[in-house]
């Protein structure tokens, strides 16, 4: 199976070891993005996959390319286009301190900029089994939501797997309101086969209600009135639960049938950037190998809270890892 | 309110990540000192302040300046004298391993080495609305105990607030005894406005005895009485409270009036050098700007605990970062 | 005297050791621009100096002005527009391998994006003695333009000096062709007094012709004519000359009356940008301080070649190490 | 007391801040090994100590020799044979996340390829007092069996103790089974005066069986049984309790009389690899000073829990630190 | 065309800014070989390429095939056996300092220990235009002699080009004589077309004698009876010229009719080794695509001086930036 | 034959890649001294080394005779006296940017400190065989000197050879006079055999006329009449020549008969701080070994200039290394 996500890439500055922009003239530099992180983590699972995306014809578009390749995604379908990588400043917090990101002109990014036009998707989409689309290109700029748009009904016309991340950012989109963001969602979602989301993403951005009274059912019954709306074959997200200082972690799915829920894990965070698509890469997998919907969304929880251990965005864990995790958990050194 | 602080710059070096100094060929260097914490915390509040001390006139002393500068400090009292600054190694600790700090050499420091005729302090005063004065002057040589004592005379003479931190440290003071010691702090108190200190200064440093029988009453009837003493407006210190591994913060602050108290924050330490000097500075943020005396504890308590989480000495945070851990203290990611 | 720039900032970010952007994880980050570096240097030769353009409102914004107070120029005219910097990277070149710089997004930053609405000049000019105006603002925007050409005439007509630097970069100016550019450089030139520029700036930019017949006095006829149209007080630059691979450095100034060259001084490069900022902070120094012509582009010259050997573009010179330079060039060892 | 211990020397490999290997190009290497391990930290606890191996004659050889010296291990001992020195990259972990050690070639290494002949044994051994013995050398290769052997007989007879570590690895023991290896752990025991192991080590390995009915009872019994079979002087090691995600070490030690257990201590990991031979460090100062048992173990135990908060294998703590820890826990901070 | 290289990745670890082994604890590390190093040129200069090679089924493994992806180089062909990789030391040199390299088991890596079986030589075989085999096949272990010689033989027979490699290193032949070594070489020869060496190779390795008396036409007279006995139809290599403390570096290039050689081009030092590889990619690229010869190797001879200026052995040069020094070579900055 | 030397241990603290102290926040940190370079060298010939001084005890000094182990010398007359190490910045220069150090309390040091009474010189002088003193015991304490005097007249007393360094630094003596200085330096010539000096330390510092005509035999004279007048059996020295922007080393050597100098060679910088010592070094060897005094001085030589493109002052070549390079000087890597 031939994964394919459509994506921006950004360059991530981080300061070593918890330090404040101020405090330090050295900065960590990766390239990250929702489509990279999932791809990334299901090329380490061990599926061929492959970035739509633009980049600068410069340097830095070199390094990213060069970086990406090394994440394990294939880059044939990287064109260039405009003269620069949205970019992003990460200063780590620690514990009640939180950490602070700092957006650097993101909108005017070769990928911001660049329309369906842009991109060959005809000849594209008939190379790939199953393409993901992370609804910040709805939020991010005209062109990207069109193209964004082409993209899936493209796939889903084509008999391809269409893989929508709600993604909804309210920062990202204090100039559009709600109601036209809610348009937007509404034109994409019927092109859709999986979606990941939550609660909060279907009643406030969609707008649909809470209709059941017994509040067990409640959640279950909404997510069944959307899937059946948009004919949505698989629905996913995680619930994160606090309890004093612990935090935890547990996934959900439903398929167009039954609905199963991982038992929570405990989260310790080193860098929680990124986690949620270690968990969507997880449940990808699961779903493009037909596991069982109970084994999916358990490896998918178990590499979401493997994704908070590792430094950066990008989740780099192995299905080794993964079930190492999962089979013996008080192990802490492997020889 | 133009703040000044009279006090030594030191050279702090620091092995990366938990190492020992045997364990490192490289070594973070930064400029600290109690003034310096203050004042760039109360710069990063956006209150105009000013550093007097003196500096060794060579490069790192230019350095420093320039370190000085770079944390909001105005350096246009810094003087040169001498040509040495002190510094101290701080291994980290971690888990049950203490922090080991070692000194080198801070007596024959430029600062140790000034008395009251290597400043013009007729000059500064006029132009200060409030200075601080840490009980470190009081302990490190007998020039520095002599230019404390002639600036706080001299600005309380001049109408301006003097703020005083106890800051004993028996270890400064091995060959002085603790009479000694009492005997300058008696003199420098009746000039004083401000002071920071805890019950062990009143008690074992001062000599003041328990009077009150009932032990919930015992701590405010003593400080009341130093503060009619002395005539003291406000008195403020930490209380650190340890349950099992979980350490709290809880502050407290006494006007002529009135005594309040902070609810308790757990402590997470990433390097707690210096967070006593954030709460000084959030204390000192709300009395410049007559905050309720509630809001200032409360303020000075989460910065004290903000400047846990902060590598280094000096506390950066600002008011936003403040009032964000205050209102929203289970947000871990801003974006 | 108080000597301000108006300029943008930006932020560079460099491989270490000669690195590719392929080749390392990390960046070392520092903040630069034509302004900050001959501010910089002015005020590490003891001048009063301030800088005035926008930055965002954010964390990278308020890193970029700690770092510019950390040079030892003001802040104060700073103020906060737009949510953007713009940035560079470097990647040093090593013998044949020449730098390759590869700018992201110099247009929208910041001060791209201001025009002369966004900042209160006529507050600043009545406070400055001295304002320098890089021709970077006549190429970077629009905004940039209006409020370049606004600033020199307020300052002009306020009898203030104006200090202009042609620095034309073809590659800038690829939409408006060198007409449209020379008609804005006629506009800004009748307010300025001194100006660093190039025979090549003359002639090809502002369409100045080579009149006298006889090679060696061609250049001084045509800076003359060039002075008188826009009424120039002073006008320097530096030769670039070539012996196999040695290069060498020498700086001209021409007054009203005299012309003067520096003797050529060798070059060794560690990092060339920014170089030809030092010998103009090395020219505004002596022309303010009204040192003679000569002992003026000696040291200005001198202060260019020891800008290439300091990593970055900003100078960080002091008067004693330029003098140490002239007087015992032999000495590679001070202690 | 002259302190000897017979071992390789591995060069370790680790990424900074708990990066991968694939998100750093940035290693930093240290020299280490069991023996390594122990008279490093005996020699900080002022012992005088010295490593018995072979390292290859050449830069890498010499740079393992000059980083043993820093450690306080004397190099006299240090042969050269062979080419190659064995090395492991840890890639540490984070919470859930185990650290993953790879190893390199450990079999071809100079120490491995070394047998008796390669070592003037004879004269060592009539100059040491103690001699250490990892059981990575019954494991390792056929020529490092025979030396250690051959070392333990000689020392055995020339009156000097031997201190063996069972430190049994079946992955290093795929091609020889457990019956191959019980026979070398057979062959070497008779040689030995003190010994550290596990329960584990004794049924597994050596195949006693657990006799006692009464739970409590049934570990001393076997220790009993074990100890007398082979003339064993002294058994120490240690239990490892969880409780959620709490760990605890505490040691146990026998004398042929007695057997003491200290109370547990928690664990706050940074580092866990080398724990144990910080614990084993502790053991064989008390036994070589003759401290009552209780006072060895409860100082091995205090010694062991430090380690796990120091980077990399080699415990360097100083018999004050230790003591600091156990008399003052809740110090976080020393000047 | 794809090209492929059959050959050994090795882990090179350089301590940083000149610094000797003793002087540093951090060390940068990339993985490297002839065939990396060709093949990732070649793929910045646009060609696809494909690596022949075994790496271990471990972490490192994994990290070095993530790092050659990086460069640009497909891992389609890299296999898993064995668990260990080459590696070596570079302390590098500086003025008459020589750069010291200190190899690392290099006969025990998954590639030294794979034979032809190892590999699908069949398969790839069809897939590929051109291979490259490295001389360092022939002399590093038994089972890398035998592979070379299948592969080499399989291609010949598929009518696919076979580029060799000299690369005779006699210190790893000291137990193999050069008698052994010259069957080797006779037996690989006659399935070359494209070859590189000097003139040492064919007269102290081969042991062709020096026919001709003309000393200018000794060496052409020699090349062509070598290329006429093996029916190579390229023939390339380099001169080295040195004149006091300046270096130069001339290639050469035969095919069956012509003889050409460049302009001799001065040699600035930064990291020599691996600089050959980037001549060797220069005239792949100019074979491949028939560009005249002496556009060949004058482009491979100034990528082989500009591989000179990059840290470690793998040139990253691309078209663009060689032409660049061709035809402006005393620009130093390009932005 | 066992060789000391007595001297003081600084640390150097040098910002990476020729930054300057305002530019970095990272700093290397290594342990230096003439005695300890001298020493570190002499070890890495081979040689039985051990250093006579005193540092604090605490962390630092224990981090500082860890170092010193390191280099390879035994540190078992190192004391413990005070508390303070002193230290200097080195800001390293590049092409006409001198490298600047900056010194930090040199003088409160534990050895500038410590007289003969904190030595145990008794004890120390029967077991060495040849002392090395550093003029700068002369200079730098009243302290100091007396223990350098004690020392010398003990060892001349016990018949074991005294080597002497004039090493004369006017900055360290400001406040004593030149007269003062000489009458220091000819107590301490009487007990000397060896000594390093030059001319200007015979005529400016000792006051000896240059007596002889003819330019060409002056120094000889000089050096003649000095020797006598003190009884030296050996004086050793260099001549810096320059020559456009080449530098040569040539080192000079007298015994009791005869005078010789070996051929210039051309120093390429990388670090000059301790070069020096590197010569003193190899002089030592060759005499100790009684070598012709020709090979002796011309190995020296080449050591000096080796030791310039080393990091930090302290020489670390082997006997090896400088054989090679005197041996093959166009061998530019060895592997």
């Amino acid at each position: 199976m031939k994964i394919a996500a459509f994506g921006e890439v950004m360059m991530r500055l981080t300061p070593p070891e918890y330090l404040l922009l101020e405090q330090t003239k050295e900065l960590r530099f990766t390239f990250t993005g929702t489509g990279v992180n999932i791809l990334s983590n299901l090329a380490h699972f061990g599926c061929q996959t492959s970035l739509i995306t633009n980049l600068p014809e410069n340097r830095l578009g070199e390094a990213a390319k060069a970086n990406i390749r090394q994440l394990g995604i294939q880059d044939q379908w990287i064109g260039t286009f405009g003269g620069h990588i949205g970019s992003y400043f990460a200063e780590m917090g620690f514990g009640p301190r939180p950490t602070q990101v700092t957006y650097q002109n993101r909108r005017n990014s070769s990928f911001g900029m660049s329309d369906a036009s842009c991109y060959d998707f005809e000849r594209l989409v008939d190379e790939l089994d199953l393409v993901h689309i992370c609804g910040i290109s709805l939020s991010l700029t005209e062109q990207t939501r069109e193209a964004a748009l082409t993209l899936a009904k493209l796939a889903h016309e084509k008999g391809k797997k269409v893989c929508f991340d709600f993604n909804f950012r309210p920062s990202l989109n204090e100039t559009n309101g709600v109601a036209f963001m809610r348009e937007q969602y509404e034109k994409i979602l019927p092109y859709c086969d999986l979606v990941f989301g939550s609660q909060r993403d279907l009643t406030e951005l969609l707008g649909l209600s809470l209709n059941e009274t017994k509040e067990e059912s409640q959640f279950e019954e909404l997510v069944r009135r959307f899937m059946q709306t948009y004919s949505i074959s698989h629905f996913a997200g995680t619930f994160r639960q606090g309890e004093g200082t612990k935090h935890y972690l547990a996934g959900f799915l439903f398929d167009t049938k039954n609905y199963v829920q991982a038992a929570p894990r405990e989260i310790v965070n080193l860098d929680r950037i990124g986690a949620g698509d270690g968990f969507a890469a997880g449940i990808l997998l699961g779903i493009s190998e037909a596991w069982p919907l109970i084994d999916t969304v358990e490896f998918a929880t178990a590499n979401g809270v493997l994704a908070h251990t590792i430094q950066g965005d990008v989740p780099l864990t192995t299905r080794k890892q993964v079930k190492h995790v999962m089979e013996q958990p008080t192990v802490d050194l492997i020889r």
